[in-house]
C-alpha cells in the first residue's frame, strides 16, 4: 500500500489554511471524502475539521486502525455520530463546509450541533489547490497513464469483427484491474456518474445523452443510458475508445481511434484534424492564453479546417468545453471553455479531447492527459495517436 | 430497450400522489435520478414536478428527444436552468424536496426561485414505495439473477490458483458486462460507493474498512480501500464472492463460497451454520415476524451453534443489519435490523447475508436476494448454495 508522506500532507494543509485565512474563516469540515482524502490520506468513513489555529481532527466512524495507519495526521479519533464532535467549534463565527456537495438533511444537523456562526462554502478552496499537482501526484498520475498504455495496446488483440461494444468494455475492464486500475472513475456530481466502458462504435458515436460529452453513446438500457451498447462492432466503421484508469485514486483519461478492416476516409481526415487543433491548443497554452481564449482558438481552428459543424458535437448538441483538469476526479480545475479566464498554470494536469460527431454516422477524436511544466507541455498518456486498424 | 410502460409509470405517479396528499404536500420536485427514473422512466439529465392537481412536469436538461421516447409521461419539455421552472409552484404552500440527498447549494437555488413555502422532505414516500416491487420490476430482477447465476458459473472455470483477487474480479465483470450488466451499482449516499468485485480471500476476508460490512477487504490502495486486492488466492483459504449485478438499472446481490484444493474444515462447518441461519429467519419472516425480531433471531441461532463472536463480524466490527432491500439502489427498504419494526411485505425483494468473520483467518457467508410472494419466500438468485471446490 502507498500511504500520503507526512510532508505531503502538511504541504496541503499550510495551503489550504492560508486560503481559509485570507476568507476569513476560523475553520473549516471537509465531509466530501474526495478532500479529506487530498488532506488527510484516508478514504475510511470520516470527516476532517481543519481550524485555523491548532491542529486538524479526523474524525473516523469506521475503520479507525486503517485510517491511522493510512494519515499522517496526529489526531486521528473515533466518532459516532455528528453530535461527538461538541465544541469544537466553539468561538468560531466563521465557519466553512462543503455546501456544493454536503446533502440539505446532513447539513441542516450540523448546523443544529454547531449552532449559529455563518457558514461559507469551503469547497472552491480545495478545488483551486487540486488544480496543480506535486511531484508524488504526478508521479502517480504516470502510471495510471501507464496502465492506459498497456490497456489500449491490447485492444488490436482483442478486437473482433461482431463483437458488442460492451463485450470490448468487459475484457478492457478485466485486464485494466489485473494492472492495477481501480475500477471506478470519480465526479462530483449528484446524479451524473463516470464509468470506464465508453466506446462507441459506427452510429452509437453519434448518439447524445445525459452526460455532457460530445458522444454519450447508446448505453445498456434507459437506466444506463451511455457508453458502450451491445451493438455489434463492423468492418469499415469508425471505433472510439475512451476508457478512462483510476491508480491510486488518481485518474488518467484518453481517446484513441480503432477500425475493422479500413477507417472511413471522411473520419480518418477528421481524426487528423483533431489531432492539429490539440497541438496547436496546446502550443497556445505554453504560450499563456487565458482558457476562453483556447476554447476559441479550437473552435476557430476547426471552422477554417471546414468541421466547424461537426466539432465538439453538432446541432446545439455542442459541449462547451474542449479540456477539463483531472486528478482525484475525473474533471476538476483548469477547464478549457468558453466561461473561465484563467492561464493554464505550471502544475496543473488536465484532459484536452477535441471530437468530431457526424449525425447518423459516428465521432471521431483525440484525447490526452497533460501536464504543464517548467514552460512546457508533456502529454502523460503516450500511446501512439495512429488509428489502428485490425 | 426496454422502455417502462405507461401503466406501470401512471400506477407509481397515483401512488406516489396518494402518499403526498397524506403528507399535505402540494407538489414535489424529484432531483435525484434514482427516483425520478422510477416515476418518470429515463434517467436523461432532468428533474421532475409532480403536482398533487395536474399533470407531472418532465424538465429535460439533456437529451429531450431520448427523454421523450423513454418517458411515457406527457409533459417533457426542455429546461436549460432552475430559472426555467418559473411560476409552477406558485399559489403551492407545502413543497416536497428529496432533501436528503440535493446538495445544500442546489436547494438554496431552488428556494430562491420557488420563494417562501414550507419545505418538506419527500424522499421517505418514494423510498416506502419502491419497497415493493410490480410484476414488471420482478421480471428485471429475475433476469438480474439470471445473469449472476451465469456468472457465478464461470467462476471454477477461471479460478486459478496464484490468481490475484481483482484478476478474478477484472474477468467476472467482463463476462458479466456481455451478459447485460450495467457495471455500477447504485447507494444512496454521499461518499459510500457500491462496486461489484467485492472478491475475499483468507485473512482479506478478516480486513475491515470503511463499508458498512462485516468484511470490508483489502482493495487497491487508500483511495479504494475495500473490495478485491492484489493478494494471489492460494490452496486451502476460503474465498468469498459476493459480485452484484445490475440490470435495466435493478440489481441482484448474491454470495457464495469457493476454495482452490479444499476448503478448511472451520469455514465449511461455519458456512452450513450461515445457510441454517438464513432459512430459518426466511421461515420466520413468512410467519410475519418484525424486522427486529428477524434480526434478533439470527443472532440467537448463531449464538446457539456457538458462533455468537464471529456472526455479521467480530468484536466491536460487527454490522448492524442481516439483510436489506434491493431494486434501483443496492440497499433499500425493507432492512432487516434492530433498528426497524414492520414485517417484510409481500412483494418485497430483499438480500439475505448471513455472514461470519474469524479474526486473521477470513469470512464466509451466503447471500441471495429473496422475494415475498404468495405468502411464501422465493429466492431468486437460483444458483446452487453448496461450496465450489476446483
Amino acid at each position: 500500500m502507498l500511504y500520503t508522506p507526512k510532508e505531503e500532507i502538511e504541504s496541503r494543509l499550510d495551503k489550504v489554511r492560508a486560503l481559509m485565512e485570507k476568507a476569513s474563516m476560523d475553520g473549516a469540515f471537509f465531509h466530501y471524502k474526495i478532500d479529506y482524502y487530498y488532506l488527510s490520506g484516508t478514504m475510511q468513513d470520516a470527516f476532517l475539521f481543519v481550524p485555523l489555529m491548532g491542529k486538524p481532527i479526523l474524525f473516523v466512524k469506521r475503520d479507525l486502525r486503517r485510517a491511522r495507519r493510512e494519515s499522517p495526521l496526529e489526531e486521528v479519533i473515533p466518532v459516532k455520530s455528528f453530535k461527538d464532535i461538541g465544541s469544537i467549534a466553539s468561538g468560531m463565527k466563521r465557519i466553512g463546509f462543503q455546501l456544493d456537495v454536503i446533502p440539505y438533511t446532513m447539513m441542516m444537523k450540523f448546523k443544529e450541533i454547531v449552532g449559529d456562526v455563518e457558514y461559507i462554502d469551503v469547497s472552491p478552496l480545495t478545488k483551486s489547490l487540486r488544480k496543480v499537482k506535486s511531484p508524488f501526484e504526478i508521479r502517480i498520475m504516470e502510471k495510471a497513464a501507464a496502465i492506459a498504455k498497456q490497456v489500449y495496446e491490447a485492444v488490436p488483440h482483442l478486437l473482433k469483427e461482431g463483437m458488442r461494444e460492451i463485450e470490448l468494455g468487459g475484457l478492457l475492464e478485466g485486464l485494466a484491474k489485473s494492472l492495477g486500475h481501480e475500477g471506478l472513475l470519480r465526479v462530483r456530481s449528484l446524479n451524473y456518474e463516470a464509468y470506464t466502458w465508453h466506446i462507441l462504435s459506427g452510429r452509437t458515436g453519434s448518439i447524445v445523452s445525459q452526460s455532457d460529452s460530445p458522444m454519450g453513446g447508446l448505453g445498456l438500457s434507459p437506466a444506463f443510458p451511455v457508453g458502450a451498447s451491445m451493438k455489434r462492432m463492423r468492418r469499415g466503421e469508425p471505433i472510439l475508445v475512451d476508457f478512462g484508469i483510476c491508480y491510486q485514486g488518481y485518474q488518467a483519461d484518453q481517446t484513441r481511434m480503432y477500425a475493422i478492416g479500413h477507417m472511413p476516409e471522411e473520419f480518418a481526415r477528421a481524426y487528423e484534424v483533431c489531432r492539429e487543433i490539440q497541438y496547436r491548443v496546446l502550443d497556445k497554452a505554453v504560450e499563456g492564453a487565458i482558457s476562453s481564449e483556447l476554447f476559441q482558438y479550437g473552435i476557430q481552428l476547426a471552422k477554417d479546417a471546414g468541421y466547424g459543424d461537426f466539432y465538439l458535437g453538432y446541432g446545439h448538441h455542442k459541449v462547451s468545453f474542449l479540456g477539463h483538469g483531472i486528478g482525484l476526479e475525473l474533471a476538476e480545475f483548469p477547464y478549457i471553455t468558453a466561461r473561465h479566464d484563467y492561464p493554464i498554470e505550471e502544475g496543473a494536469v488536465f484532459a484536452i479531447e477535441p471530437k468530431m460527431v457526424f449525425p447518423k454516422k459516428g465521432a471521431c477524436g483525440v484525447e490526452n492527459t497533460v501536464i504543464m511544466e517548467k514552460g512546457r507541455y508533456r502529454i502523460l498518456t503516450k500511446m501512439d495517436e495512429a488509428i489502428v486498424v485490425v
